[in-house]
């Protein structure tokens, strides 16, 4: 048997090593478009921001090891440009010009491309995104070259956030950009609130409700044209969301789903025979609407990669969705979410209720304890939690997967309370703050 | 009404509150044979150790306040002596000397003592339990006035290893004297091993195996007379565990349970009718094993205090049981465990199976990782989690929580999996160390 699989990141790398193990005696070719397989993307702020070295140490697999040891055959700068699903063929692009490659199994990890959707956009060197390790690596490669003092991250989300962290901490003036008064709306307005205060304690400049029209070059400077004038900056940095990156697939017939995100059921499949796709190409379910999401997270593109592998070699592993459970930083302040925010329950036609909760982060009198914020979206009338989100010390928001947990199982603010949580001063108060949450939620469901 | 409350700590003045808050009107009265009341008990070796400055931090909520905020009629060095069910009176013996007190119900949250079983003890100002915030304060009182260079803690359980680290931390030479070769069974062997290489690696002094026939003061120290000789320090502290204090339950013909604690339904009552008992002096339910156990800890006391208040209100408020959910750390090791180990799991009658995994705490290239190593005992079959610990950084083990979810929801180790946890590098790997370790489990059962 021959599998190709198109991407060589989380996805496809997972998918790639499932197979071998699994078959090895199958053909296991990745085709992937750059020059880099299976590193880290999550970790690039923290390379630009100095606390990582080396854009090696993102990377989780070398090719030698990926060729050597799990026996894949590895083909860098090459990107599939065509599907033949009626031929069961690809047509690749690389060096050597362009060949065809048959396939019996073909997974899709394309992964997603950073967007600059409504925003009139200059090609210009100054003028970036960052989406794969080249990204990261060409950024730091215009942070040498152009000794920028002031910067800009236009966008509002988890890049922007962390992105705006990692020009802070090389000493720049930082601004940001951003059309709304609040960051995404993943975070909930109160973390926003609770952001973007911290990032004001930092020194970042915060230009809200700026939505952005055009972005140039212009006299060794960047312009950003906003609806509130022009700000003009050393360096730019675009970090408005990304979008699946599926245009193969849509040529090949593969039925698409939410924004553009490749359909497949839960166990990996499109709507073709013989093609999957897995990670941040694809769409999939929402543990607590069961309707269709686009949620390009990490886990969920290394389950599903490797999920895809096992059903190609003849399994049935199912994905079965996904909470957008997330978390970021700010400096010290640590975030957390999962499940719904209060809009998208409503949207999703429960009756919510959301409130909030404070509580220390360790015992009262023990040190380095500090305050822990927990939002929380219930069910009226039942009691079912639907969505958490925590903003407090970076060591006590992990917490978030107890909340993940807790709304992936179903579970009502009794059975919250009810839990036998772990206590010791070091770690929490005697009732932990998701129990106390759960408290308080009884009295306002 | 008049309702009497024994006992002025976590239970009673939980009971005591929410009594008041729910009935305003109602004679709320402690009895409380100590001079304090409500104290983190759990906070005193990092009162001792110097990490908390002082005794008074410790105490929630002042004898003033209780009085004046919550309206309790609050008595401090009073003993209740006797119960008399029949009249429905106690004997309380305090400065005024011995009188009745009536009542219409009655919530005994009498607690623990400090247990020496087993061990010949000549009564001596250098040797010491701790307990409660008086010994506490004894024990550092004792600390000024002897400025002791070498100690010993004898036994090996959570107060043992805090009290230990409290007292290294203050610069003594410390000796751990325990029976066993390894600590208490509530730590699996390996996390006992874990400690016990790190309190090496603080420079503690371990004498293990060495069962303590007899302690006595000779010649200004300390003797500790043990299986394999005579041990002499400047101060012993007698840290082998607590029993039930429920002489006064038992004298009445209230039943008895497990280790003899008080027997109570899931509302807390007793045996007798309008009597309640909640906190360290009550047995519970396990709620892996479905049986009754004897698990003193702080939440439960909390819990079950405030549960019983209610209830004696009229509620039917329930209390699930315990899964023996506790963490501690000993300088940087951090440890967590809930439900069942191994051995009281195949005592259970489980078919069960356990095993470890070690995964990064935070993502392999962010700085401050640490290796957390998970022990998960599981059913083999079914893939039923039964029990987990934990070690590692101290900023790790709170995941145990979520371990306590797992097992209290009795999912199995591919439900764990298929959590939607949440990622980023400051925080975790891409799995979180609790998918790693069901991934791993998967392959186990």
């Amino acid at each position: 048997m021959k599998v190709l699989i198109v991407g060589g990141n989380a996805a496809g790398m997972s998918a790639a090593s499932q197979i071998k193990r699994q078959k090895p005696g199958w053909q296991v070719t990745v085709l992937e478009k750059g020059p880099y397989i299976s590193y880290a993307s999550c970790g690039i702020p923290y390379y630009i921001g100095g606390q990582v070295e080396s854009a090696e140490d993102l990377i989780a697999l070398s090719p030698e090891a990926a060729v050597k040891k799990r026996g894949i055959d590895l083909r860098l700068q090459s990107e599939v440009t065509a599907i033949r699903p009626g031929d069961g063929e690809v047509t690749v692009r690389s060096g050597d010009g362009e060949t065809s490659e048959p396939y019996d199994y073909l997974v899709l990890c394309t992964g997603a491309l950073a967007q600059t959707r409504g925003i009139n956009l200059e090609p210009g060197e100054r003028i970036f995104t960052i989406k794969d390790l080249s990204d990261g690596v060409a950024a730091m490669g215009l942070l040498d070259r152009y000794q920028p003092r002031k910067c800009a991250v236009v966008g509002g989300g988890y890049i922007a956030v962390e992105m705006l962290e990692a020009f802070r901490m090389r000493g720049l003036e930082t601004h940001l950009v951003h059309r709304r008064p609040e960051l995404a709306k993943t975070f909930e307005p109160e973390v926003s609130g609770a952001i973007l205060g911290e990032m004001e304690g930092q020194g970042i400049v915060l230009n809200l409700e700026h939505g952005v029209e055009k972005i140039a070059e212009k006299d060794g400077q960047v312009e950003v044209h906003t609806s509130r004038g022009i700000l003009a900056y050393d360096l730019v940095l675009i970090a408005t969301g990304v979008v699946p990156n599926t245009a193969l697939a849509a040529e090949a017939g593969i039925q698409l789903g939410v924004k553009g995100s490749i359909k497949v059921n839960e166990f990996l499949e499109t709507s073709l025979p013989r093609i999957y796709a897995a990670g941040d190409c694809t769409e999939t379910t929402h543990l607590v609407t069961g309707k269709p999401v686009y949620v390009p997270l990490a886990l969920k593109a290394n389950k599903e990669g490797s999920m895809a592998g096992a059903n190609v070699c003849g399994g049935r592993r199912r994905f079965p969705g996904v909470l957008g459970s997330a978390l970021t930083k700010f400096y010290d302040l640590g975030v957390g979410r999962t499940g719904l925010g209060l809009g998208e329950a409503e949207q999703a036609g429960f009756d919510a209720v959301k409130y909030g909760i404070t509580a220390n982060s360790k015992a009262e009198y023990y040190p380095g304890r500090g305050d822990l914020q927990i939002l929380v979206v219930a069910e009226r009338g039942t009691g079912r939690v639907l969505g958490a989100q925590m903003m407090g010390p970076v060591d006590a928001v992990k917490r978030i997967d107890l909340y993940a947990a807790i709304i992936q199982r179903q579970m009502t603010l009794q059975e919250v309370f009810d839990l036998d949580l772990a206590y010791a001063p070091p770690f929490g108060g005697v009732y932990d703050p998701v129990l106390l949450s759960a408290r308080v939620g009884l009295k306002k469901i």
